[in-house]
């Protein structure tokens, strides 16, 4: 018999994972709240009123929420999934929230004989629709080994980092990374358009050397045809920057570009931008 | 007949590329105060004792230099380039200087009747060596074409990016992203060590993502190897970074990253790192 699944938080990524899980054959149970229900009872999930009562059923428990209090509140909070989830269910959190909570739900889970699991994702809408996200995970090799196939029902490059909260610094780090990259080929554009030089041919003229990067070919492609379609919010991008920063502080790591980044996006924020692609970065580096 | 070649700045660019001219079949004129004459002379090359003897008997004169003012010394100085340059023949500067003394070049040179180009390279040391230098070109196109098959016998990824200046602008451009994308993953891999994060995994699933670039990469490498032999030197990027930030300064573009880069460098040199490769951004990042 294959693990039944508990999901919580149909939303943009949520609800593509959830239907691939029934896709690959598992029985899914999902909440009567949550926004994209409908098209998965259509699918085939069965539909709970509440937490307690869905986590009480399931053998596995996943979480895809906005950030770290809601994962909390769903987790710890009145009838959350600490007080009804059996002894020996799993609880994947799939959210991009601080690693600090992370360990904290394996702590208190795993007080009542729950395995907690860390497995933030990357690869946006299009990775969540065609299963082919990357999953970091962070907690136990045998939690790990038991969500594999699970894992494999809506991802592809799913690697098991280390131990509770490593999936969750991992993510941090990426969205640093990428965030950084961001404002570095912001900045490189503007001071090449404020100095006449055609920006399509430098972009191509970067990629053949060490400035290459994933960001610069797409991002740098969007910034250039001023496409800011999301792809990635720049909202979103903030909240991540602010759990790098948050988790920075608690380690004492002086993070001072990341630091600079945020300031950027809450700059982009502040211009009316919080719903475009990152890379919109772009708009608020590029004016004066 | 080929052209006649003179090349100022036997260094550890120069010389090799100068080598690469020889091997070409271009007749190549040196000047006996180079570091690397000997080598050059053992190959072929004719020495001559000043720059305005050297200049006069060129019909394309090659500058690969430290920095802006030894160029415009070398050109506009006393018994300058300047001043001996036959009307009709061709100053290519392949140094990394400042894109507005490159336009001030090009117009005094153009004034006496000699085309001029900016056409600083990347690839280092061993893209010398091997011929296979990326050359970002400014200039006329009547120029490029002209110097097309010089630039060929020491370069592979060769561009004409647009009017004068245009190829220093693009090389800024690279070393801002470079500069800013070590420090990217220097912040990463600095929050990822101090939370206990095994960093081959983190750079290997990073990798597979958007945070993909060279530097996470090969320098991503160098951190967690700790070799920080150059490559390329802090010093000259720091050097780098203090054209992009001056030419920033003339066209009124902030360029908040690049300016906290260059922060992070000058306090690598303080640390005595000067010479280690700029990969060791890493250690002055990760300290405390």
């Amino acid at each position: 018999m294959m693990d039944k699944i508990g999901f919580i938080g149909l939303g943009i990524m949520g609800k593509p994972m959830a239907l691939n899980l029934l896709k690959a054959g598992y029985e899914v149970q999902v909440l009567k709240s949550s926004g994209g229900v409908q098209d998965l009872q259509n699918a085939g999930a069965s539909v709970f009123e509440d937490v307690k009562t869905l986590a009480a059923t399931s053998d596995i428990v996943i979480t895809m929420l906005p950030d770290s209090p809601e994962v909390n509140e769903v987790v710890t909070g009145t009838d959350g999934v600490l007080n009804s989830i059996k002894e020996g269910s799993l609880f994947i959190d799939m959210s991009t929230i601080a690693p600090s909570v992370a360990r904290n739900l394996y702590q208190v889970l795993g007080e009542k004989g729950v395995e907690a699991l860390d497995a933030p994702v990357s690869g946006g809408q299009v990775g969540a629709e065609s299963a082919s996200l990357s999953i970091m995970v962070g907690g136990n090799a045998s939690a790990f080994e038991r969500a594999l196939p699970v894992f494999q029902a809506m991802g592809k490059n799913i690697i098991h980092i280390g131990s509770a909260g490593a999936g969750q610094t991992t993510k941090a780090c990426n969205q640093m990374i990428v965030g950084i990259t961001i404002q570095a080929v912001a900045e490189a554009f503007t001071l090449a358009e404020k100095a006449g030089v055609d920006l399509e041919k430098m972009r191509e003229v970067l990629l053949g050397g060490f400035a290459q990067s994933r960001i610069l070919d797409l991002h740098g492609k969007r910034m250039i045809d001023k496409n800011f379609k999301p792809g990635f919010k720049i909202k979103l991008h903030k909240k991540d920057l602010n759990i790098a920063l948050e988790t920075g502080k608690q380690l004492e790591v002086e993070l001072n570009a990341t630091r600079q980044v945020a300031t950027q996006l809450e700059k982009a924020i502040e211009m009316g931008n919080s719903e475009l692609d990152h890379s919109a970065l772009y708009l608020s580096v590029n004016q004066k």
